[in-house]
């Protein structure tokens, strides 16, 4: 489980490199940003997880959340891991459409042929690739993790999952309940078949309905996010915690859409967040 | 010289924006990027322009460089156009190479055939662009002007052509002297022909030589650059200027590449630097 540096390139300081390694859970090679802030050149730092939405590869945030300026002064590792296992023999959506299959893994294990095979993004993220970081300068029991639409799906449910692992959690326009919405129906039905109970695992609102809990949560929606009423739904986690008496902290910001325009505007708010949780 | 909105997002308070219109130099339609702080609702701002480098388009900048948090705080407007006309019936470079053509325009107007026609950058920035911002929040008597590689020889250059028009000028890794380079020597050669007294109105080192003067002029130079000995040549302007006395304010910066991750390392330096000279 070698990792294989691909490129790297000195920013704000730091050091911003894209690694490659064979993956055992997606039976591909997969592909991760990190970044290390210069204060990771004097010992281990806290990391916050990056995980991006349908479409996205690791260079997404990469390139354009600005996140690496405000990591750089907090002290904070970024890694932003890519979205779907990608490669010759790994199936994509029967259509070729953005919702499915490549880039759009839904951080799921998938049972249902022909995904189950590869389409383990959930152990990937969630076991494989934090033994993997093990040769990088970050400080395990400081992690904070964070991510857009469908990658803060991604984020709540990883959180909600692993108690105690993530000390701060966060999201930019989640998919608030994949199974109350037509893209989450889609993934969910693709890549664990039609049965709604094994679905429950992967929702924010219904693990929170089971019992799961976070410390606190930020969220920031965009209200001309074009996805908001179809897609996102931000008041179905919104009556989740209410009900559960769970702490969230929901922003509603005006005029802004679903892009990484958005995204960036609210980073520094973010990596705040996480950064006072994650201090010692 | 309609402009049409092509998409617009909120962004640091502000809005970026993507405009379209037909050009009447280049003879095609032209993309260009415009942001407008939160300080643009209430009258017109300084503007600053930002010119590209090889194979970007307006996107490039606008997605990567992390520019518009600071315009937003510092009240600048910011406008990054195409680096070359496209489309249909525009002529490439004949191996399809990087370095000339679609993508390559250098910033200036072609003489030789099949080039003549459309390649009017030089044009098309100093004339046609300033007249169709007229309709933007842009307060013309306080310009400043930048740009990366390719574009930053076009910043200083344009600049030095058009006195007093520009209050600050800076560049990110220009190419110093494109009269003595292999990426000049090609684009000059194709553009103009071989006669090179013709090219020294779009070289750097030599207008300085034969008389244009800046009041100063700040350039970030990454040491980790891999086209710095063979292309970019910092040293051919740091004698230029030298020997004409004209201020330069050359930072040679330790361990960085020619990427967007140095460009948005010292961003906020240069935005800084334009905001000071473009105050009333």
């Amino acid at each position: 489980m070698a990792l294989e540096l691909v490129s790297q390139a000195r920013c704000f300081g730091g050091e911003q490199r894209t690694y490659r390694h064979v993956s055992r859970e997606t039976g591909t090679p997969m592909r991760f940003a990190a970044y290390l802030p210069p204060a990771a050149e004097r010992g281990p730092v806290p990391l916050v997880w990056f995980l991006s939405g349908l479409t996205c590869t690791e260079e997404n945030f990469t390139a354009k959340a600005g996140a690496q300026r405000i990591a750089s002064a907090l002290g904070l590792g970024l890694v932003a891991p890519d979205t779907s296992p990608r490669g010759e023999g790994v199936p994509d959506d029967a259509e070729g459409a953005y919702d499915f299959g490549l880039g759009a893994g839904f951080y799921v294990d998938a049972t249902r042929e022909p995904f189950s095979r590869h389409y383990r993004m959930r152990s990937y993220i969630e076991r494989e690739l934090p033994e993997a970081l093990a040769e990088l300068p970050f400080d395990m029991s400081r992690q904070g993790i964070t991510g857009h639409s469908m990658g803060g799906h991604g984020a709540i449910t990883i959180a909600l999952r692993n108690p105690g692992r993530f000390r701060s959690v966060s999201a930019f326009a989640p998919i608030a309940s994949p199974m109350n919405c037509p893209w989450g129906e889609k993934a969910l039905t693709g890549y664990l078949g039609p049965d709604r109970a094994a679905w429950r695992t992967y929702d924010s609102c219904a693990l929170i309905e089971d019992g799961a809990r976070l410390d606190g949560l930020l969220v920031d929606q965009g209200t001309a996010d074009s996805f908001l009423e179809s897609q996102l739904k931000p008041e179905w986690l919104e009556e989740a915690c209410a009900r559960a008496g769970m702490p969230l902290s929901l922003r509603r910001q005006e005029g802004y859409d679903h892009s990484y325009y958005f995204i960036a505007t609210f980073m520094e708010d973010h990596l705040r967040w996480h950064a006072e949780r994650l201090a010692r």
